[in-house]
């Protein structure tokens, strides 16, 4: 882990020098746990445990945290300094404004997460450290974590071949009667086993696969229902995504005619699949095939990076300026909801290569056909 | 519903209105929650995806949400006001700027969750609204949320009853050689299975139940281990917090010893649990009783209040200046770590009577004695 850690560290150290800061202040879970290696438990669920990195020049770390975490960050984060604070009784703001200060740049230019920080804090800071410049630093965070490093597409594989795994085994194990709800537990169960930490599942059948963020409820699976299965999966910090659709029986005319369009789609988005290529061509591409066959796509994006959150750069989408390079990792996923009928969507992870892509999913659980169940 | 709704956007108006504010607007998962009467999906684990709930004066009330859930607001939401935004073309803090002008308080005194709001938006609100003047929010929710209606109420017992129930048959089920993990898995079947919509346990086991915040690991439990297990589940938007802790095998005299203090210092509190009682002064009860029985307390507070988050107020804390009413709910939990060696805690919630207290856990496993397995 040692090698990692230098390199991420390294990467945002550089950034920070190009873009001329002097600091670099993560306040969110996705940058806070990329930077420091560790995910602070307690930043997850509870909104007045905030944990803070700051990075400042060549060789300044910390972490602020809550001290309920302390002792586990002691023991778990790539930095060696740990400041903690009591929520009860101090402002982490005010911790953060005397780490800038000790680190030398309390009248520097600061990279912060403007786009997550509370106000509050951002209030605070300003009325602390008067001569100090704050500029966003989102896109330096999502520029360096879009590229990801050899030890992070392991894991991606890992946690997305699981994925790809049970999401087949799960929908040859539908039957008719089954709750979505069951559907869900299975898929718990599976993903539990095959040594995720945690996860996350949409299963929306019949009438409810037509909503786009479909939680699993005690509806039964009827026959002739579609069955749309999204799996988010979650293994030592970073997440895997992968959707299918099935339907129990025999799919109509109408229901593989609207299949087929989605998978040309996703078969000429394909071809792009390359370094050089420019996301938005990509997201044009995608539309303009659909677009020509009498289908508006639903989502205004054709797939998402991927790595420690499921949503990250580069969004494949018209108003993005990204152009693909190797050891970009992202999704395709093209969605198709007809409200109150159902809703296709088929959904992968892939990994940019030198010469064109390296599917991570797909290989295991086919993606061509609607599967077809019972 | 519909009771349950009126009351509670007419407790906020009389907030609101006592307190002399235009309007009120909530970006937070908890707040929007709280007024909109339904969680957003992707605001759980998307940073980009923002949701606002705006009321103002006697009657305006709309929800600014991301394109992609529009459709799920619209059949969900309270309001039928419902705003969507485009995530790559427009600025939410826009949205909202044009919300509070049409609403008419576009100069007006607005409260606002400055909290949780990002700086960003923030910033991008102070340009456009210049005349507005902003001011936060967070005690006018939280003192809102505290007091439960007896719809809450009736969902903290359904879910509480169900998290008492799993953490006493989880434990008996424990066998040496399991591990943390396959513990946490049954939890997450039983859970789920009882009707609750989904959960997060912590299981620490040996040196780890000196760990507060215990994600379960593949450690097999052996025989001689302290094992602390927390279940906090989610069913209907309310959430429980129950946590036991067991020995496999006869607990040293040492550990009893610990048990009884802690178990000494939470009837002292119970005493204490009723109307007119400072939480300060709960605190201080708790914090003596341990002191002179030479233990250091781990927290910096007993207990806090549970209702849509598992942490809300009251804090059971001397920070704190709320004095309890009936129909409060909280948690108290008494919590002991000996980093290194082992830890003790023993959680249950409760509810604030006219005249003292009803415990909505602890009825069903008990609560006092250090559990003994196998």
């Amino acid at each position: 882990m040692a090698a990692l850690e230098h390199e991420v560290l390294g990467k945002l150290r550089a950034a920070m020098r190009r873009a001329g800061y002097d600091a670099l202040v993560a306040f969110s879970q996705d940058n806070v746990t990329y930077t420091a290696g560790f995910l602070v438990p307690s930043q997850v669920s509870n909104r007045f445990r905030r944990t803070i990195t700051i990075l400042a020049g060549d060789s300044f770390a910390a972490q602020i945290v809550v001290n309920v975490e302390e002792n586990l960050a002691r023991q778990r984060s790539r930095f060696s300094d740990i400041r903690a604070y009591n929520q009860f009784t101090q402002d982490p703001a005010d911790v953060l404004a005397d780490t800038l200060i000790e680190a030398g740049v309390g009248s520097g230019r600061i990279a912060i997460e403007l786009d997550y920080m509370p106000a509050q804090d951002y209030i605070r800071l300003c009325e602390r450290l008067p001569n100090a410049t704050f500029v966003p630093c989102r896109d330096l965070y999502f520029d360096s974590r879009m590229i990801k490093t050899a030890a992070e597409i392991a894991i991606l594989k890992e946690v997305g071949e699981l994925t790809d795994r049970v999401v087949g085994e799960v929908l040859r194990a539908i039957k008719p009667g089954m709750t979505e709800k069951s559907v869900a537990q299975i898929i718990g169960n599976k993903m539990l086993e095959g040594g995720c930490d945690g996860l996350k599942c949409q299963v929306g059948s019949g009438i409810r696969s037509g909503i786009t963020n479909c939680t699993p409820t005690d509806k039964a699976i009827e026959r002739g229902d579609v069955i749309r299965v999204e799996i988010l999966g979650d293994m030592k910090q970073y997440r895997s995504n992968v959707t299918r659709t099935a339907v129990l029986g025999k799919p109509t005319q109408e229901q593989q005619d609207i299949w087929e369009v989605m998978i040309g789609a996703r078969e000429t988005c394909k071809q792009m699949l390359k370094p050089g290529t420019a996301v938005a061509d990509l997201y044009r591409a995608y539309v303009k095939y659909l677009r020509d066959r009498d289908i508006e796509p639903t989502l205004k994006f054709l797939g998402h990076g991927i790595g420690q959150t499921i949503h990250e750069e580069p969004y494949i989408t018209d108003t993005r300026t990204v152009v693909l390079e190797p050891d970009i990792t992202c999704t395709m996923e093209p969605l198709y909801m007809i409200p109150g009928r159902m809703g296709f969507h088929v959904e992968d992870m892939y990994r940019i290569t030198p010469t064109g892509f390296e599917a991570i999913t797909g290989t295991i659980t086919p993606n061509d056909k609607l599967i077809e169940i019972g």
